[in-house]
């Protein structure tokens, strides 16, 4: 395993309309960067794997559980394993970030 | 445990001059949002937690093990349990992600 992806190296994926991620995994763990066009939405799933997450830039609602928050960047989540959840951009590009464990052999 | 955590909620925690982190603490996950001055040295270490993280913004060089990169923003990088590594900010503000598992303790 090398220690430094560059950000040309980072693996690219393209989860919804409007929603791409770039990502490194670990070894129990997987970073996603995460950009959304204005309006995009991450609908409504869950997955065994922890994970949390802050917002760098834009306007996000998030909904998780039974909870919805707006949320402005610095704003966290963090959502147990099983707990679904689902997110919306605002009006702006939303920059993100998400942290999993373990792996999202997924988004290797 | 609460889902959301807002910005003026979070940890916070001065590691080092000129070197401050944010923080948000899952179950087996910590997330942390860190800020340096430019010039502000993380000193060579090492934990047991597998630590992986992304660039923002600024210029930062990373020492890991034998190797040494110097990283712009979206950069990432990853760092096994046990290997010592070190950073340092170039010439203007860096923001930067971390993230750990197991939670870091010392970060709560």
């Amino acid at each position: 395993m090398t220690y430094f992806i560059s950000a040309d190296d980072a693996s690219r994926h393209d989860l919804f309309p409007g929603v791409g991620i770039q990502t490194a995994t670990g070894e129990q763990l997987t970073l996603s960067c995460v950009e959304m066009e204005p309006g995009a939405l991450v609908p409504w799933h869950s997955h065994p794997h922890e994970q949390l997450g802050v917002l760098l830039e834009g306007e996000l609602t998030f909904w998780i559980g039974d909870e919805k928050r707006t949320l402005r960047p610095g704003d966290m989540w963090r959502i147990p394993g099983g707990v679904s959840h689902q997110a919306q951009a605002g009006d702006r590009p939303v920059r993100a970030i998400d942290v999993f464990h373990p792996v999202r052999e997924d988004y290797r």
